[in-house]
């Protein structure tokens, strides 16, 4: 469903009341960045709207004047985290490079996305298929390994990357090791910037941990 | 709770229903797998007692003399998972041997414990500290974790490891990618053995993903 008008959400948000638990109304960026939080921290199907309202102190009707629906909200979080993840592939796979470059540029870019959509990306992790709309986001997932996993394939045929993994093998582990940084990576709670990570897990997946 | 004597246990076993839903009669091992494999499918505060009783076609009653609570099968598993690890490091830690090498043996320890045990990992790997067991356990996972940042920090002392990564942010990485395995690895399903596994994670992790 499309995003209503922005007068309409004006209005929505004129007729929601401003300052229930002392909060200031929300606009739309707001509401999707509260759900997606408690999303992840309650799970998807155990948040209702109802609790979702709740939480932002405003009432059911002036919620749906954000979103038409719980899924709407899902769909938007997931097409972030995704819509991110591919756009570094494009990006990786357009232009002159050698294949070990792209693979690089693909790796780095995830990083990126991980840790300035941590919430997004969580989310999509954390997806198990149990709807139309999940399952989806877990064929796009998988389209992405593919063709990364290719890259991976390609990058050993040229004698770039070691061939004594399978690419298919190569790809879970690179990005297992990715992943993992929504467990663990809170940007506010550490001295380790994006880019110095940026930096870790780049050399980690090319080079390892040996001293050389 | 200790375990009934297998004699109590074995009388619950003749009073249960033996052929509901055409399965024969369960011992507390396979109660164990059943239950562990139903807390990673529903979450665990999801299952309840009457879910996992009517899954294994027992009475709540026969049940209670298997295990005396949800929870201690829970105790159970993650005992099953953090006992392993632990060996691991004990292993590791004992004997003679270069501090590199002790963490070679960690880290490859480490992926047969998931390998052989992932149902338990698995539930370990998604405890969140919702009770006082899931609290104790995250608690052990932190000092495991501790421990061997400590010897990447000696190894790179040592200059064995690359010191330009950060211990805790190694570790983290090292664990992130061997703690992927539990979402993708599934050995019947795959031609990739487990030691197969074990000799990819390491070559990564020591030697990066790049040809020499």
């Amino acid at each position: 469903m499309s995003t209503p008008p922005a007068s309409i959400a004006a209005a929505a948000d004129e007729a929601a009341p401003r300052s229930r638990r002392g909060r200031p109304g929300y606009d739309r960026a707001q509401v999707l960045e509260i759900a997606v939080r408690l999303f992840n921290e309650q799970g998807y199907d155990a948040t209702s709207v109802s609790s979702l309202a709740a939480e932002l102190g405003l009432s059911k009707a002036a919620l749906y004047h954000h979103f038409s629906s719980k899924e709407q909200i899902l769909q938007i979080a997931l097409d972030d985290a995704l819509g991110g993840l591919e756009a570094v592939l494009e990006d990786a796979l357009s232009g002159e490079q050698p294949t070990a470059a792209r693979l690089v540029s693909v790796i780095q870019g995830a990083v990126r996305v991980l840790t300035s959509r941590l919430p997004q990306v969580t989310l999509l992790l954390r997806v198990h298929g149990n709807s139309e709309i999940e399952r989806a986001a877990l064929e796009r997932r998988r389209i992405f390994d593919q063709r990364v996993a290719k890259l991976v394939a390609q990058a050993q045929r040229e004698g770039e990357l070691r061939s004594d993994i399978r690419p298919s093998v190569a790809t879970r582990l690179m990005f297992g090791m990715i992943n993992s940084l929504i467990e663990w990576y809170r940007p506010a709670h550490t001295s380790l910037t994006p880019e110095e990570l940026v930096g870790d897990v780049t050399r980690v997946i090319f080079d390892g941990l040996r001293a050389r």
